[in-house]
């Protein structure tokens, strides 16, 4: 009897954890394990920021699929899946096609621009590697403009973040940190440089505990960030924000507009005619979409309801890694027998919004708010958690958040 | 009696060296002596390609005026000098006048296009920290964005420099160690990024012995670079340089002209009516121009005759550090009594153009050829020997190129 083959699309947070467990619960013989990646480096979504910002190197935020998918067991393909045809069990990717058993997605997010005028042709988006070292390369490009320049160019040193969420406060608070440097390098005054968050939503932070989020906005704004809350973003050009707050129409001049306000899932999933909703699309408990027996998704592209408040999960690390240990368990089962009787039930452990290097603020398991030294300390452990997961303690010692001591 | 005021422009070799003489060799009663620079910041034109490359960070390349000037003793003034009137004995700054019983003008050099078309609007200079900083992020910022888009534009890694004199070799020397690099940091093959030198006379580095330039383009064709010697560039556009050889035209797609092929004097000293060739003004033994007794011209603005070969001297670090050495004490003379008899000759000890780190070729005093790290080595004695002058050893702990030991 042949042995089943396995595809795993993506090597985000859901797809490399999925193919480390395989490769240790399954036996060699027991299925053919193909992972495709786009490049051949698995990264933190979660600390791509830093690398937008440049506060931390973006080669610190990725590391070589090889380095921990033992590639004698797994098979990875570096392509770029391009359509999924869940009724043929074919994946097609530029330069080949891929048949499968069972087929694992785990294809992450893209931008949501909700159609706002402007914003896909002129804003950046922290989305990958690359998107995150532009924009690191932007903003320090039009430092470097700025002093070369007679007539002197404000739109070179306002920084606008579209979104106050997870993201744009996590932007931002590297940002704070990172302007006095970028003022050092390129001989341009602190006060010179405007750092500006633009929010829609009545709040900073929306379902975070409102003292928490305070105290998020006070670290910030005593580092020079300013917060337009209720504002609506009506237009981005080449050289301005446009946003409307309280009936008031305001414009800022800025060549950095920094869209992180919105993601959906990515839009494969959904031309492959899963139900989905922006992307994402509903699971059950065995993470399968409606109709198919053979289709698991994982991470940003799945949707699964938080049963206490109706409303589905936001897409985190977190679930998505919850996710991959599930369905590992879950595929070893069913093709070595005793497969998984429960349904997928996140265990949110708690949360943590970095604001900075060594400031941070978070919510654990318990409800307890963490502020501060001890709220960034917890960041740092959930991070290196996951490498200790992902890669052993080499890894953890190679790329994990080890600077705890630096307040 | 009232003490006469020295007033000198510019804090170039010129400028700062007569500035750090005279204040040693006059007494805190014996003159007024005030000197007038655009930044708070001295630099080292000679080092400013491998700024412009990215391979040395510009805060080696400079050094705050006040650190090695006693500002107790000279005054600085942090100002643009927009006019010189030496008729009427007074210097327009952008924000006050001066007046003086001598003026040392050591004004320095600015880029000559030529009037080829779509140079000054489209080329990148090194000329200044600024303009040099700004060439290593606009190369860095193209290889950032190359990765970003579906379409790979070439013209973002070719990177096209005008001229293969001194600065133009130095600048691909330091280049071709560079660009190995940026194709590691931004995810580039290297053999998708070019380095093009375009030279419109029949050889590179014109008046160096031909041995010397065979080793030269030899050591540097080895990294990669492509030279086009006898091709003369006809135009700039935005994403393309043209130029012609042997009566054929070629386009290269580039987004990145650095232009090395011509300087000439500050445009203030033709302005101020003195007898000029291009900006450089003729000046008598004693560094003067012609009708004036007060005024001393050092460095790039001035031009002096090589008696030997009938024709000017090149305009060089070497010579604008010996015009202030003898300037110094050409005026403590003239104040104290005893000034010089002599005319000023250049002493020419050598010359020497780097290659990349660890490797150059130079002549020096006695016609003795050098290569390799041996030249690399001359070199950094050179320029550690400078900065000895300027502020003692201490000095040249600090900013001096101790790194004699990589090759």
């Amino acid at each position: 009897m042949k042995s089943p083959s396995i595809v795993i699309l993506g090597a985000g947070y859901g797809g490399i954890m999925t193919a480390v467990k395989l490769q240790k619960k399954l036996g060699a013989n027991d299925a053919k394990i193909t992972l495709v990646n786009k490049h051949d480096y698995h990264y933190q979504t979660t600390w791509l920021h830093e690398n937008a910002a440049g506060t931390l190197h973006h080669d610190r935020t990725r590391l070589k699929i090889a380095d921990v998918v033992n590639t004698s067991r797994v098979n990875f393909v570096q392509d770029t899946v391009t359509e999924i045809k869940p009724d043929e069990k074919t994946v097609v990717l530029e330069n080949s096609d891929l048949s499968y058993d069972y087929l694992v997605i785990g294809l992450g997010f893209e931008a949501a621009t909700f159609g706002i005028p402007g914003l896909e042709e002129h804003a950046y988006t922290i989305n990958n590697i690359n998107s995150s070292r532009l924009i690191r390369q932007h903003i320090e490009y039009n430092f470097a403009k700025y002093n070369n320049e007679v007539e002197k160019k404000q739109e070179r040193l306002n920084i606008v973040v579209g979104g106050a969420g997870f993201t744009g406060i996590e932007f931002v608070g590297e940002l704070a940190n990172r302007v006095p440097e970028l003022c050092k390098e390129y001989d341009v005054p602190r006060e010179n440089v405007r750092i500006i968050n633009v929010e829609a939503a009545p709040t900073a932070l929306p379902g975070f505990d409102p003292a928490l989020v305070e105290y998020a906005m006070n670290s910030l704004e005593a580092r020079g960030v300013e917060f337009k809350i209720g504002a609506m973003i009506k237009e981005v050009t080449e050289n301005q924000l446009v946003f409307e707050k309280d009936e008031e129409r305001e414009e800022i001049p800025t060549n950095t507009v920094v869209w992180a306000a919105g993601v959906r899932g990515n839009s494969l999933v959904e031309n492959a005619g899963f139900e989905s909703n922006r992307g994402r699309t509903p699971v059950d408990g065995q993470l399968r979409p409606k109709g198919y027996e053979d289709v698991f998704i994982v991470g940003d592209c799945s949707l699964i309801m938080n049963e206490e408040t109706g409303r589905p999960y936001p897409p985190t690390a977190q679930i998505a890694i919850q996710q991959a240990e599930f369905l590992a368990d879950n595929l070893a089962g069913k093709i070595r027998g005793g497969g998984h009787e429960e349904d997928f039930v996140p265990n949110i452990q708690g949360t943590v919004a970095s604001l900075g290097d060594d400031d941070a603020i978070g919510v654990v398991f318990d409800g307890k708010k963490l502020f501060g030294w001890q709220a960034s300390a917890m960041k740092k452990i959930i991070d290196n958690r996951y490498l200790l997961k992902l890669g052993g303690l080499p890894l953890v010692l190679k790329k994990g958040k080890l600077n705890f001591f630096n307040f």
